[in-house]
């Protein structure tokens, strides 16, 4: 075990991680944990701050998606044990409010997106989980599985996929579309089709990918976007549109790209981390009886769902990670994915 | 039965409504119906053009609340005949194509909001009623009963108020709030009260209205608006705000509202027409799994439900109606419904 400092991923100012020694997290509260990282990731969502952060002298701890090992716990933990391998979800919950037992534990009301519970970020050796007993989901693998890639995808990229497929309403008899092709869109494929959707349109323009996502379940792939992408996905419909739109990008184009292919009285769940403030929502989606929903996935509700047909080996959604690096590397995974020659790229502290 | 012409309310500019002599209509197709109308009334939505429209020398013909009886039937038509009283859904359609049978007439490919179908307003004395099988609801009462008011509602505000609460999610352990306390707005409140929701806040100021949403079900009323009545709502629920929110107003301070006082993973039903483009939906809305749904009411869809409940008297949602003109004061019942002096206004032809 690590004890006075740590490598960690921090980000300074757009276009610069570095990978620098940090202070080590340990137990400060009995509900603790201290988790030794065994694999973490870049996010597409780690892109937005990449391109647009205004520059910070001292950094920013970087990543949110963890999976690790219980080194240590405090007093009050009960529910998991050093040595266990757990997933983190990448937002952190106490498991017993209101929120987290109605499976929305984004809004926790003791930790939650609101809150900044957590001492680093998941690009780092060490983490301090905070009400561990919520936070933490032990899985009975041991820390060299061949499942390693594919549970790391259930503390975001999959369940926020999911996230997006159900509650859009994804399932038999629906249409559904989904917009990008970075690692949550391909897993939002994946979910559709695993809800039951017969019906699934992909709209990237990477071919690796879109290959993955037809293997993940897309009968259709659109690689024109605005205008041209909605004609495409309208004749694609016969003229009238999807049911269910997955929008997981988060830019401004991709929600009216949704806008313009959600058939009348569909339903669009974003998933992307909206990159606007305002959008349009007048009178036009009002007449189509449109429904925008989605949102920061609750990821902590969805593992029980979705572990066991990973632990069967049934479904595979690791495979997203197209590259893998030394944590030492992060800057260098950064730039791949900035630069979409990696789709998402693992590392391993 | 008229033949040459009839009387019709037409708006020419803001605020100048005139009763006219217009051309009667005729059965035109064999789908067709003849009605005359008995009962009508001014929506607040007639107020948007009242405020607002563009001067036009020809006029509008103006109304979209209906309830008349059958005169005359084109040859096709075969589930009304001269003589029933028939409801007109104010969206005109044919009930056969895929949208009608999925309940979404107000998409309807044959008539349907896009298309203008329908050769007259409803504050008229005749109608020519387009796709009759499919837009007339026939019910089993006479011109002289005593349930006109009620029934003329099932051809608007009942209805919409109902498509709110019901995508709204109301129901049984949730907590309710109806933004608007104008006919739409009251008969939401009945409409989640029927649905099983107890705690049903209204906001708005006219103490007279809100009496009447105490009626229908509300149990708690806030008078105060914008920051102020956000966080009188707030107050009452706990901090939390309500897991469902419905807009009966349209106005974008509406829809700020109701994104003021939604809860995390809540719902926001918008039946107000909105006069605005653009909203606010970006990341805070995002990260408290806020959905906006709702849209034009598909009324026709409804009648079946509601329809019993207003025969039998368990509802009277007629009440909404405080003031009864002739039609050829329908000036006079935009003036007092512009003034808020009216609740809403009913109109014989």
């Amino acid at each position: 075990m690590l004890t006075g400092g740590m490598r960690a991923a921090y980000m300074f100012a757009p276009g610069d991680v570095r990978v620098i020694d940090a202070p080590a997290p340990r137990i400060e509260e009995p509900t603790d944990a201290l988790v030794r990282l065994v694999r973490t990731c870049v996010c597409g969502s780690d892109l937005h701050p990449y391109h647009s952060m205004a520059p910070n002298p001292d950094g920013t701890s970087m990543g949110h998606e963890y999976l690790g090992v219980v080194e240590e716990v405090g007093a009050e933990v009960v529910t998991v044990r050093p040595g266990d391998l757990v997933i983190v979800p990448f937002v952190f919950s106490c498991g017993v409010c209101d929120f987290c037992r109605e499976g929305l534990q984004t809004s926790c009301r003791r930790a939650g997106l609101a809150s900044r519970l957590g001492s680093a970020g998941a690009q780092a050796e060490l983490l301090r989980a905070p009400l561990a007993d919520g936070t933490l989901y032990p899985v009975p693998v041991d820390e060299h599985s061949g499942l390693l890639a594919s549970l790391l995808t259930l503390s975001d990229v999959y369940g926020t996929g999911f996230h997006a497929a159900l509650t859009g309403g994804a399932g038999p008899e629906t249409t559904v579309a989904v917009i990008g092709d970075g690692a949550v869109g391909l897993l939002a494929v994946l979910s559709a089709r695993r809800l039951g959707a017969e019906r699934i349109i992909l709209m990237g323009r990477h071919a690796a990918r879109t290959d993955l996502g037809r293997e993940f379940g897309a009968t259709d792939v659109v690689a024109t976007r605005a205008d041209e992408g909605v004609e495409a996905v309208r004749e694609l419909t016969g003229g009238d549109g999807c049911h269910v739109v997955l929008e997981a990008v988060g830019h401004l184009p991709a929600l009216e790209q949704a806008l313009g292919i959600v058939r009348a009285g569909g339903r669009i769940a974003r998933v992307g981390v909206p990159q606007y403030r305002e959008g349009p929502i007048g009178r036009e989606q009002f007449a189509r009886n449109v429904t925008i929903t989605g949102g920061v996935a609750p990821v902590r509700h969805y593992i029980d769902r979705l572990l066991p047909d990973v632990l069967s080996g049934e479904v595979d959604p690791g495979r997203v990670f197209d590259v893998e690096l030394s944590l030492d590397d992060a800057a260098r995974g950064y730039e791949l994915m900035d630069r979409r020659e990696a789709l998402k790229v693992m590392l391993r502290p």
